[in-house]
């Protein structure tokens, strides 16, 4: 049995992150627009230029940049600009910061296989799954454009896996969840606090949910694999 | 035995529109400063910002607009970002057009098994090997941050290849080449037209040089690999 694990969010905090972050672009463009009419012009751009761009912080810092100029109708400064870039920068050197008790969960599984299979940029995921000091803990380490069932029909077969062998525990019912459902393999919902709009999902589904990373071994012992 | 090909400026063009793009970046400068200072100002930028964006469009895109704000003294107006913000889609828009004598190469060595192996931005790449109409040429694809001798001995290692049996062919000595030899693999040498000054490599080599991709048959036939 293989358990993969999702990062962002999963085990690291990331979407506070960017969250926190708006708010200080939002103030940054304050004399032009109200924080929800800029997070709605922001969300709307990003969403344009997500299949040229893809995930992550360049591709926010990007949309950022055109956000800015739009909202302040052209009027938007050098040194404004600089500040969004530093924000972006704050973003990639922002250190890694473990959710509660990862460590802890991942020493009590350690006599199984772990995987970790994360979505986004790739420099800025290696960069943090390096600085995570977790990386010793996971066979294998996945870096993905897209969480989707052809790329975990992909990942899988690459290594060998087949689904209903598989495991995949994540903050995302769309990209952690669902699909290796659909694939045949097992998947485990372990809600964030703040989930990123784009990742937000309605829906019926029946999925177990956990309320924490610390439930999972039990959940585990349930269903006999550990 | 294995052949692993690069993918831009080995199989498609790629500096070329890089540079056609640093042209048009310089004259959008051109009140503050001459081209070669706006040259070496975004390349002093670019290797700066390297371990934090890597390699890519996106990564080139926030340099240029840091490049702007310094060479302007933050005088750059936001009609300026939005142009460099064009001169990124555009790179990232461009159709992928193919070297000459690379379809008919792959032809030539379709039973062979081939492997593409590219660096840099993990959307850009998909979308290129994508648009490219040669994705089904190849046993496997593989995106990756760095060539460097660590990347090429996973990559090996997880698709079961012995360096012995594996030939790399592409443009780029450092990246393409001299890490596969090392590794005990063999390289082969196509170099392109233009070579980004990051990837110039001065010092003695003895990897085979072809000057063209349509001469990879036959230099495989002298192995007596094909």
């Amino acid at each position: 049995m293989i358990i993969g694990f999702d990062a962002d969010d999963t085990l690291w905090h990331n979407e506070d992150g960017f969250q926190a972050s708006q708010r200080e672009f939002e103030s940054l463009l304050a004399e032009w627009a109200n924080a929800p009419e800029i997070e709605d012009q922001l969300f709307e751009i990003e969403m344009r230029n997500m299949p040229r761009y893809g995930y992550g912080v360049k591709a926010h810092t990007l949309s950022m940049i055109e956000t800015a100029i739009s909202v302040s109708e052209g009027q938007a400064s050098a040194a404004l600009m600089a500040e969004i870039l530093d924000l972006g920068h704050a973003l990639l050197d922002r250190p890694v910061e473990l959710l509660d008790g990862v460590v802890e969960v991942l020493d009590e599984l350690a006599d199984l296989t772990l995987m970790l299979i994360t979505k986004g940029d790739l420099y800025h995921q290696l960069s943090r799954i390096d600085s995570s000091g977790l990386k010793d803990r996971f066979w294998q380490t996945e870096i993905v454009a897209h969480k989707d069932v052809p790329t975990y029909k992909r990942v899988l077969g690459l290594h060998g896996i087949e689904p209903e062998h598989f495991v995949m525990v994540g903050n995302s019912l769309p990209s952690d969840v669902l699909p290796v459902i659909e694939l045949g393999g097992r998947g485990v919902h372990v809600p964030y606090h703040v989930t990123w709009s784009h990742e937000q999902h309605e829906g019926h589904h029946e999925a177990p949910v956990i309320q924490s990373l610390t439930d999972l071994p039990s959940l585990l012992s349930d269903w006999e694999i550990h």
